[in-house]
């Protein structure tokens, strides 16, 4: 049987299932009377919370470096969190709850919360808030939960969902792969898996009762499927698959130190999209020298407030430092379907046609010059692009560098130094973008082209909604011809033009691109060495000589 | 002070402020004990209330014509309908109400449910139900509001909202003009101001707290503006105004019969844009000869089910018969903003790049082959044309005509007479299609060019959105680019190419518009004769000349 999920990690994995049983032990709900004994048992609890996390803090930084660590970084954020902690002391002196239920209680109700938010980031969330809970109700109640450490011989663990402190606690080499029914291909286990280069599929509905202990099963972690009861011709012919994706991987590797370039000799720029300074490590392990878009959200998403200048310039800066050769970071992209609670804005019938990016920096000067004052303290410390979103007139490109310039002088005038070299360019994601691009060409260095939403907004079609997902296809003509429009307009004025959507990381269109003299694809990290194969075996000549659009 | 409202009906009003009271007195909620006596009470209310609007339906006839009559046919159902008959029985059977306070509670949630509804449509039928609610209490209780039929002197009527009964009822002679503190564009009452050519604002914040009775003020209905305590200047030169609008309104009926024909000899097709077969009269008064947009949607909006293939041929045919020239019929477009709650179409996160129009009918042939099936049966009483919205593909349009090429077939087979001349074309209004209008151009005999939906999909803009709505134009150049590429590629393939949007009947864009060669221009039946005014005004060899995009 072939069995349906999300591909949340490549690789195939081939063994036996190892069903890690859901902690389903009720919480004993019965009453306290002494509130500040109880109040006192939970502050220690939470004392031996945190020094849990700080001993799963330093195993993870050494197994999967200091970026990915960072998730219990936010565990321990976590367990010091007031709304949490605010309605478990409450529960304890209203209800008279003993500490443990009064956490599982307190953990429903956040975690729902979170839940409940619209942003894919923080409804993750709500897995880490029950992933404390349990730990504070084990150290409540003295019921730890059998321990991945454990495991004993190579086995595909099937769970409902997998905590970060599962993925990071388990001992690598005994888990081939893992299986979870919840998760999707942002949540944290999803991540980890992929650094940790283990075979993954998640969001596999009811998982836990499509398998029995010690089946053997075959795991496709690229397609999201799982093949049960394999016929030894299947499992001889994915055990070769495996060898395939092996020898692939180490193919690429040999690309490390390569050039970029096409068989007549073509340069062309690969570089990395980001969404935070930890992910340096993985571009640098991944040969890229650039960064093509720095996605700022993630400054903006962490917290409860805006993220203050001084924060921004930090991450800006530990950025720039990095990174040998430019790094494009993008201004606050929110709206559509990234929401700042804080922010306050509306909810809207049709956020993607909404107020968003560039629409909300023009009009809260103040929130757009914070990160502006940022980025430019920040250039003195590298080689610094800074790329304006969702522009779609001429208009609106001319005043956000009217304030990127007024803020460059406050600063000057305050005394505070500023790179010389700032390329200043703009995403080209809306239509009307590429149908005026001759005119904005003129007032920016370079474009980048967000193909994510151009396709979107070109095709009429949200890209999230399942029933008409079909017409949501970046190898449409008609994203092709815009492509090919901004391409030619931007070499007339002589700026540079690069792809930073999905697409770019595409290599079915890689030669259709190179035809049409892109001259910089950026890509996730992951993907930099399979681009610059595809770069390698391209003739632009012929490329260009074949183009009929 | 000048006090800002929606402009509803265009024109002058100067004179005397009439303030037409709530009916604030509370309806008594006293208990009753024989349930059997309050509804047959309530049963011969209902008798009552539905002669009441028989009568005012003939005066309606008379009055503002068989189609705007027909919100009495509206109301007549309505006293019937189930639900809140339903709701009216239970609360005097179980809560042991008075007819008249069940009557009042029972209207209050039938109303908040149609209110809670998504299609303005719809919502506006919320006003109906407290008109009707209030004509069952006015009779159940003896009690009825003074009429506006007793206006003794001419005044400018200010009040919460008028209902239609209201409207009916004044004697228009009297009445100069309307103020509105609720209601929008598309109320009933707006609609009949039009129809009946009284001046109007609505949606003007807090109206009835803004005037007393007798106060002198002037409002501009065209602008929406309302000026209080007017100077003797004002007076004068408001009064010019309104002279001259009358002027102007005469000038251009004395354009009846002529061509709509440029200075140097370019005829121009100006047609009209309908919404159902009761816009037909107005039509024709304003000397249009053929429908360029029949929206198609009236017939599946107003029920609770699909309409029959007979319902719809009916409708088809009676509009068909009546027009001299062609008239295009748009197949269904629902979604975006329209919902049809009897199609389970479920809540999108952006509705506009959703589940819509073309996107429906392909993945529901039965749903788009009964209205094709009543469309060709109606092609033997007239000149059809049948037109595709919201295309963004070849493939698209290429299905869609197969499906009405089978269904043909289908008919012949059945020897159901079907007519040889139909025209079969598309809206532009994808920015997609524009940019592959050259191959769309081979698959139909002409394209019109929706421009509200084509200039939010090219800006990424929900022109219903507020915040955003100044890069709602449909004067950007983007745009304009846009419908200029389309014309060249229609022209070049031979077909002809119209534009549908509101942006047809904006004539400061004329201009433009035959510059690029545009060969019709569709518009509500108010347009007609000011499009052709300044059609009549153009020289399209200049125009040409001086095009710069």
């Amino acid at each position: 049987m072939i069995l349906d999920g999300i591909g949340a990690s490549s690789g195939v994995a081939i063994g036996k299932v190892f069903i890690k049983k859901q902690g389903t032990s009720k919480v004993p709900n019965t009453k306290i009377e002494n509130v500040e004994a109880e109040i006192k048992r939970f502050e220690e609890a939470k004392e031996e919370a945190l020094k849990e996390l700080q001993v799963l803090y330093t195993k993870a930084v050494e197994e999967v470096g200091e970026e990915h660590a960072g998730i219990f970084d936010v565990h321990q954020m976590l367990v010091q969190d007031l709304d949490l902690n605010d309605q478990v002391v409450n529960f304890i002196t209203e209800d008279k709850y003993n500490a443990a239920y009064a956490v599982s209680e307190a953990a429903v109700i956040i975690a729902a919360m979170f839940e409940s938010m619209d942003d894919p980031y923080l409804q993750e969330r709500a897995a880490d808030i029950r992933d404390i809970s349990k730990r504070l109700i084990g150290i409540l109640t003295g019921e730890k939960e059998v321990s991945l450490a454990d495991l004993q011989e190579p086995v595909i663990l099937v769970a409902k969902d997998l905590f970060p402190s599962d993925t990071i606690q388990m001992n690598k080499k005994f888990v081939l792969g893992f299986i979870t029914e919840d998760g999707g291909k942002m949540s944290h286990s999803a991540i980890l898996a992929r650094t940790m280069q283990i075979p993954a599929v998640v969001g596999l509905e009811n998982a836990l009762t499509k398998f029995n202990n010690d089946d053997i099963i075959i795991l496709d972690g690229k397609n999201g499927k799982v093949y049960t009861e394999p016929t030894e011709e299947m499992v001889a012919e994915w055990t070769l698959e495996q060898e395939k994706y092996r020898n692939y991987k180490e193919e690429l590797q040999k690309l490390i130190g390569t050039p970029n370039v096409t068989i007549d000799g073509v340069h062309i720029e690969v570089n990395a999209n980001i969404g935070s300074p930890d992910d340096i490590e993985n571009v640098l392990a991944n040969d890229a020298k650039g960064v093509g878009l720095f996605r700022s959200e993630f400054l903006y998403m962490d917290g409860k407030a805006l993220p203050t200048e001084e924060m921004q310039y930090e991450a800006y800066k530990k950025v720039l430092e990095a990174m040998e050769d430019r790094v494009i970071i993008r201004t606050l992209d929110v709206g559509g379907d990234k929401e700042l609670p804080y922010l306050n804005i509306p909810k809207e019938e049709n956020p993607f046609l909404g107020y968003r990016a560039i629409r909300v920096c023009l009009d809260q000067p103040e929130l757009f010059k914070t990160q502006l004052r940022a980025l430019l303290r920040a250039s003195v410390h590298g080689k610094l692009g800074i790329m304006f979103p969702m522009i779609a007139t001429v208009n609106e490109i001319k005043a956000a560098r009217k304030v990127l310039e007024e803020t460059k002088q406050e600063l000057l005038a305050e005394g505070i130094a500023v790179s010389e070299d700032i390329e200043v360019g703009m995403m080209i994601e809306t239509p009307a973008a590429a149908l005026v691009s001759d005119l904005l060409a003129k007032e920016v260095d370079f474009f980048s082209i967000g193909t994510n939403d151009l396709t979107q907004y070109t095709m009429a079609v949200d890209r999230m909604n399942a029933k008409i997902a079909h017409l949501y296809d970046t190898h449409n003509l008609a994203i092709l011809r815009s492509i090919k429009m901004v391409a030619d307009n931007a070499h007339k004025a002589g700026i540079w033009v690069g792809i930073c959507g999905e697409s770019a990381a595409d290599t079915t269109l890689t030669e259709t691109y190179l035809a049409m003299g892109i001259d910089e694809l950026s890509v996730s990290a992951p993907s930099v060495l399979e681009v610059r194969k595809k770069i390698q075996q391209v003739d632009t000549q012929k490329a260009k000589a074949s183009l009929n659009l």
